[in-house]
């Protein structure tokens, strides 16, 4: 993605944390981060991240999704580096504005509120559905398949973890990365 | 505390979290915590606390303080248990509204901003000054020993931790348990 449109896209998602009431440093708003996943399409499939700290043991950070724009589907697994075994990362998603809709592994939810978006479909295949309203939290534990796509209205979702390893994770669409690059 | 106190100071803290724009299910609010600990001088030292969740490894609550009401001294020390053994909670404590003096071992800071309570003040020993406004955060690993006071319009902090374990916590003060005793 080019920066400038990088930073404009940043813009809006300093406008979704105001709007909640969600207080940032300045350092913190320049480093929030927009990613398309190297897809090029970020308004179907992307995310913003801000993550306000990873020790070796927890992190939290806030998530926030354009009006249906949606995270691609990944499970998160065991590894192991320099800070020993981790058996994968455990998430909480709490929604916090807007509505979000979590797809996990599961009996498929015979009709779902929201669907996949159509820009590579065919990589968004769990279907057990948890509608996330303001308040409402659902915990992942690790190797759990997922992905989830915001309401009409967008959202923001805090994220209460273990150790974050981003690059860890496991997508199940070959053709994307966690990050995405930037272009002058 | 009496029920019908606790009760009434209860909402006094649902009206912070509705100022500040954090919403909770109608479950969690008739389940945020109020704590005296035992010492019967809920506006010196009390503490609100609403757990969002506490799996075996990470966990997140909101913490609540009146104007100029203190938490008291206290550590997290290791424990050992079902789960297996842990080397204590972590936490990050992050100020969402209002403000927060938090004082941690260390160099005592020379001017400090704030003061332990009177009641029970000897029991407030550790001096190293760290001043949380909204969007600023400060981690403690364990066995660091801290209390905190918020500022003259109370605050909203939200506590980013390992596994809780609130009956582990070893307090300064000899008088006081984690838990406030509920008459009828």
């Amino acid at each position: 993605m080019k920066k400038a449109e990088m930073d404009a896209y940043r813009e809006q998602a300093l406008a979704y944390f105001e709007q909640a009431g969600i207080v940032l440093t300045d350092a913190e708003k320049d480093a929030v981060e927009v990613t398309d996943y190297d897809l090029g399409h970020f308004e179907d499939i992307g995310l913003f991240l801000l993550t306000y700290f990873n020790t070796g043991r927890c992190s939290a950070r806030e998530l926030v999704l354009l009006p249906n724009q949606a995270c691609p589907e990944h499970f998160h697994p065991p590894f192991n580096d320099q800070a020993g075994d981790n058996p994968g990362k455990e998430e909480t998603f709490r929604c916090r504005m807007g509505k979000v809709y979590l797809y996990v592994d599961g009996e498929p939810t015979p009709a779902p509120k929201c669907a996949p978006p159509d820009f590579h479909r065919e990589y968004f295949n769990v279907g057990h559905e948890i509608e996330l309203c303001p308040g409402d939290q659902y915990t992942l534990y690790p190797g759990t398949k997922h992905w989830f796509r915001a309401g009409p209205e967008g959202a923001i979702v805090s994220e209460f973890s273990s150790r974050i390893k981003d690059d860890a994770d496991v997508f199940s669409d070959p053709a994307l990365t966690r990050f995405s690059t930037i272009e002058e």
